[in-house]
């Protein structure tokens, strides 16, 4: 049972599925066509068409969004601001480029505090990244202090990853965003609720402007064309999505009582995970529920997660096996 | 008839549909593993598993490449050297990362001369792009010529984009090529021959220290599930790619003594497309091309292109079709 990388353990929509296999051997062989896909995103998040970047993953639209905050190579070496504990391709996509990563620690809460972020900055940041729901904690930021933050950071770009937003329902995608906070990057997946991580599909939401040099970045035939054939499919069928996201609520809601249960400490997520500092050896633990099929992700090696364990929330099946599972294996470390 | 991207325009392998058609929905919906894609893709290239880096096509190898060679921000903007006309991707990228591309104009026979690009070389200079065959004039270079760039150039990278190179068979990729070349990374994509081109497969091929900090650009999982599925297939179906590619060269060969016939100017291709010089307006004869169904690429704003189109060379019956609709537009604008 994959619950290590928070992907969608029912799989994509039947839909979906009857879609791709419908598709023929030249849509293999031809380069994909986007409007149809780019229409339904962006009809989708309610945003214009010109606000929409489609990414293959929005890995590729972290790179995109750092590659484009350094392009200018005048001056001192670019930074890139973010906390920690964070998702690792921040860092991973700023170092590659040469940049530098400046982080802020996150207290024991993994509260994002806006006076400690602009204490960070300096005239080299560039782009800030956040996360919101907070990966790997789950906790929400509230969005008034990312709308705040937007407006002191500037002139350096608010990268704003909502990749969990549909299971907290708090995004920053609301009408007059973009007026308000010119600098927002909003990045999305369609990885998590639409089950499409095998797929590759991402996108960045900003001003035609902002965008633009992102654009530069992503290669014209990003997205492969099952991709571009899932997207419109997946978007529509809202019935199976909000289905998942109910599952994923009852099955972190599920997980959060257990270990509570067994004493253990966690933190209240609004994603499709939870964080939870096991008792012991971390990778005893990992290595436990490895051996009863059960795959969850050693996150100890971070600061601020020592002893953390961070588990997917998905099909409430599969969550009440791992429930059991972890009961056995976590009761034992205590 | 799609004869303006060198796509292969009978699709993929029927055997690579099939496999796809396997694939459900947590194929769809898991993150991708590339074990065995990397390793038919290692074993069919004939070099070591740690020389091959998957790309989400050879786009993002081109992106890749040219920045891990402007990592390093020391210094002033870092410069790319390369041909014209040439492969837009290029320019595109190297300008994306705020590098600047210098380029060597070729003569009127599309000839690469050692000494023009040497001459060109600054401190500034950190990869030398070159395609062959040639894009757009299908003309092969010599490969005693590039292991001699490659010496030259040094430190500077040498990238050798080998998209075309299944239908001219003069690839670099020879046992010690990366001991005479340490600087050497070759770009392979499977769009072309292997008829993958709507999946987003392509491959770089370097010493694992020239590789590493490309690795670091390309995020984990930037192949989809599909395109890691059908490698190992498309690549074991040896037939088919080889039915393809004598499709392609017969019919590159009717193209030119078509366009020979009708008085018109074009170059000994070793690609899977030809170079026309057409007499009159161009987008007059593309228009017409197209009003008969058939997409050929203008080509004729790019410096040394004038006057040119670019026609895919593919399936033969459909070249046929092609050559019928050529004789009767490109005739009449003689």
């Amino acid at each position: 049972m994959r619950l290590h990388l928070n992907e969608n353990t029912a799989g994509c929509s039947p839909a979906v599925l009857d879609t791709l296999r419908a598709l023929g051997r030249s849509d293999v062989g031809f380069y994909p066509d986007y409007d149809a896909a780019r229409d339904a995103v962006a009809d989708g998040l309610g945003v214009p068409l010109d606000h929409v970047l489609l990414t293959n993953g929005l890995d590729e639209g972290i790179l995109a969004a750092a590659a484009a905050a350094f392009r200018d190579r005048s001056g001192d070496v670019p930074e890139a601001l973010g906390v920690a504990p964070a998702f690792d391709m921040y860092e991973t996509c700023v170092t590659a480029l040469g940049g530098r990563m400046v982080t802020v620690q996150l207290d024991e809460e993994f509260t994002l505090r806006v006076e400690d972020l602009t204490a960070a900055l300096t005239p080299r940041t560039r782009i800030v990244f956040v996360t919101n729901p907070h990966n790997p904690s789950g906790c929400p930021v509230p969005l008034e202090r990312l709308r705040t933050l937007a407006r002191l950071v500037t002139p350096a770009l608010l990268f704003v990853d909502e990749a969990y937003v549909d299971f907290s329902g708090g995004t920053l995608l609301t009408p007059g965003a973009f007026s308000a906070m010119p600098n927002l990057v909003v990045g999305r997946t369609f990885s998590k609720a639409y089950g499409l991580a095998g797929l590759r599909a991402g996108v960045l939401v900003a001003t035609p402007g902002v965008l633009a040099p992102m654009t530069r970045v992503v290669p014209p035939y990003s997205l492969n064309a099952w991709a571009a054939a899932a997207l419109p499919v997946a978007i529509a069928d809202r019935r199976y999505r909000d289905w998942y996201v109910d599952q994923a609520k009852t099955s972190r809601a599920l997980l959060s009582d257990a270990v509570q249960r067994l004493g253990l400490r966690t933190w209240p997520s609004a994603a499709n995970f939870v964080l939870v500092r096991v008792k012991g050896d971390v990778s005893t633990s990992v290595s436990a529920l490895a051996a009863r099929g059960i795959l969850v992700r050693d996150r100890s090696g971070e600061a601020g997660c020592e002893g953390c364990i961070r588990i997917t929330a998905g099909v409430v099946a599969d969550t009440e096996r791992a429930v059991a599972a972890l009961e056995e294996v976590l009761c034992g470390a205590r």
